[in-house]
């Protein structure tokens, strides 16, 4: 029923053919959001796990076979479908002009043991705007490309591979399928050997545009429909390594100790108080710990961990990283220890494009929807995208902020609504 | 020259004839040093390390190897060498009267990379302690038995065979060598199905002796030649498993954080403050954890470590562990975690006799040497041989109280020492 009326008024707007009178009627447009949660609910299938929620890791069978489901949903979508050199698969809607490509997309592949929503409802989104566009007959100025990147959770290779950044010695790095990139980009349908025709470059693209699910607790909490996101974070790795001396638990007195773990406990918990004693949505994260030899009966000689901290703001992720280093340099000296950081990965902080912001925000408002600016706390497709041209993101809420989970779940209602706000943003900025 | 010194010294005693006459005599009895040193050298060939130190882990080639240097040596002591059905080597040397057997030994087993002492200076002190018997053709009252325990470093395999606690259900565990014990014995000469003919009762032995490096670096601190054990410290083993809740390192905010490892941090530090908050030699460790999921992109929502203690009272250990579970529960509180403990074994305190430890003092300051009684931070073969009958352990110093690594390291001198104190120990409680 909703559709017909829209076919209606849309069909009524063509009929009076002037683009001035157009604008009232599309704003009635809506997506069906029901049909969303229908494909949402059969890409699950693939990869689906016994116990809940979704293995479908890239290059693995199940992401070839959600692959495929999708490319059905782009045709079914009257999109014009090509796999790129990279392996993206990529949805094609003529614009009326010869302009610029405005795109919009996500990911399909997830973690292991991996939730429903993370990517898909980006993907899937972005495939029923291109359908309701479809159905309501709209052609927009420019061009619309429906872009899945390939395995953004093993390192946003899709998209880097647009922008340029895939290097040839990544291609040979084993990644969580267990084939190599190179192996995985010819096992979905890419050829390795023209990656050189996938990069586009500064300027090529319109817009991009990602609807995601938020992953984090804040809308949720605070009862927002949608999240306007103002950037995403920057990430810094480090490796940080602990050398203390490995002595007999028994024997050993005390104070006569160089416990690598006491002081990588030390660490850790200076991390987390640097991290929180300033305002901010900064954070910082040990995730990885490895202590050798590893035995009941033996001190630690030895401790290996990880060291993660990301903001929106680079200056501040270094003026943490200085008081932490400095604080590692106290509890080494107490611990007669010795500490050692390795920069492991840094991707800059990524700022999305204010003009889209807004856009994003009007379309919400439009749509009756609360909205709140906040940084993307996760690496996404659109801060590759953000070297091409101007990107949004729109955020919808995660219950709970679980995330890279079976437990992962945001409502029908809001995924409809950042569908809704993914639709009528494209056509402001189409405009 | 020394040698033959003593032997003249013995001849002398003998053709007199009076026992009574033959002490001051064996006042004099000196074991050889060098020789020791040398034993030491060619037995730490069977499982070196390019690297320094030996991997000579029980039932692997280099201890079957090790073990049959052994016994040429115990051979060339003139001993009576047997291998029990536990795969225990034994040498016996016949006393004048048909008592309860002297017993004396350690182990030659090592952790992986481990030294060339921690037991080693034990059995290889014993054998030269008969050597020196015999030499001096001196014949105790008691029948002696050098005992070289198998296994003492994979949770004192031998000795627990000889006291009864070694179970049929232990036999099937599988040893640091990949062989289950059951198949280790059998291949170190033993035979499981006989292992009831090794039990040895309460009362058997009329007193059992272990020279030891101390692993501790007590008695190098304080320039002391001998540490005379008060006992050997009851040892509390527990796996500690903190639930939290694993979530996206970027998009989880902090203050909504259950950070598995971060609470275990907290654990950590309060267990070395527990443990150092009151006086004594009383020990506690965290020498094993592991955080999962383990990703630099992920907060861990659990973690499994180890907590150890160890005290000569166990009444001591109960209440240190009293305190740090409190602490524990008052952690899982303000981190929204949730600690359990297991119980995974415990070795309960095993106090030496008395009358041994004077023995010891005497024989020690007799031969010039410095003293001092203190508690085994170890775990040795005598604390179950203390089921059968009365135990003495004698240290020497370990330069650096490093032990269970290629550094570790005894002078030849504190060797030698240790030695004599062992042989005049045991002149004494043969009387």
């Amino acid at each position: 029923m909703q559709i017909n009326r829209r076919e209606f008024a849309y069909g009524l707007a063509l009929s009076v053919g002037a683009l001035s009178l157009r604008f009232p009627f599309q704003k009635q447009v809506r997506v069906n959001g029901q049909r969303i949660m229908d494909h949402i609910k059969a890409l699950g299938e693939f990869g689906k796990n016994p116990q809940g929620g979704v293995s479908r890791v890239a290059y693995s069978d199940a992401d070839k076979q959600g692959r495929e489901y999708a490319l059905g949903l782009m045709r079914d979508a009257s999109l014009d479908v090509t796999v790129d050199a990279a392996g993206n698969l990529i949805g094609r809607r003529a614009g009326k002009d010869n302009l610029k490509p405005l795109l919009i997309g996500s990911h399909i592949d997830t973690v292991p043991e991996g939730g429903n929503y993370d990517g898909v409802v980006g993907s899937l989104g972005a495939i029923e705007v291109a359908q309701t566009l479809a159905e309501n007959n709209i052609t927009l100025q420019h061009p619309l490309e429906v872009v899945i990147f390939q395995n953004e959770e093993g390192g946003l290779i899709g998209s880097r591979a647009m922008n340029g950044e895939l290097t040839e010695k990544e291609l040979d790095l084993v990644s969580r399928s267990g084939k190599t990139i190179r192996e995985g980009i010819k096992f979905i349908g890419g050829d390795t050997s023209k990656l050189s025709e996938v990069k586009r470059n500064k300027g090529d693209i319109a817009a991009y545009l990602e609807l995601h699910i938020e992953q984090g607790n804040t809308l949720d909490t605070e009862k927002i429909n949608i999240g306007v996101v103002e950037g995403i974070v920057g990430i810094n790795w480090w490796d940080v390594t602990i050398e203390g001396f490995a002595n007999h638990a028994g024997t050993t007195a005390m104070n006569n100790r160089q416990d690598a773990l006491l002081a990588a406990a030390k660490f850790i918990e200076a991390v987390n108080r640097i991290v929180t004693s300033e305002p901010g949505r900064q954070v910082g994260t040990v995730g990885r710990i490895n202590a050798f030899p590893g035995a009941p009966n033996v001190i630690p000689g030895k401790v290996v961990l990880s060291l993660e901290l990301r903001d929106l703001n680079a200056g501040k992720i270094k003026t943490l990283y200085d008081k932490i280093y400095a604080e590692a340099q106290q509890i080494a000296t107490t611990s007669k220890t010795k500490f050692d950081f390795k920069e492991i990965n840094v991707n800059i902080p990524a700022p999305t494009d204010p003009q889209m912001q807004t856009f994003i925000e009007t379309a919400a408002r439009e749509l009756g929807l609360s909205t709140k600016k906040m940084p993307s706390g996760a690496g996404h497709d659109a801060q590759d995208m953000a070297q091409l041209g101007p990107v949004g993101m729109i955020f919808v809420p995660s219950v709970g902020g679980i995330s890279h989970s079976p437990r992962e779940f945001s409502h029908p209602a809001d995924i409809a609504n950042g569908a809704n706000v993914l639709l009528h943003t494209i056509l402001k900025v189409d405009k």
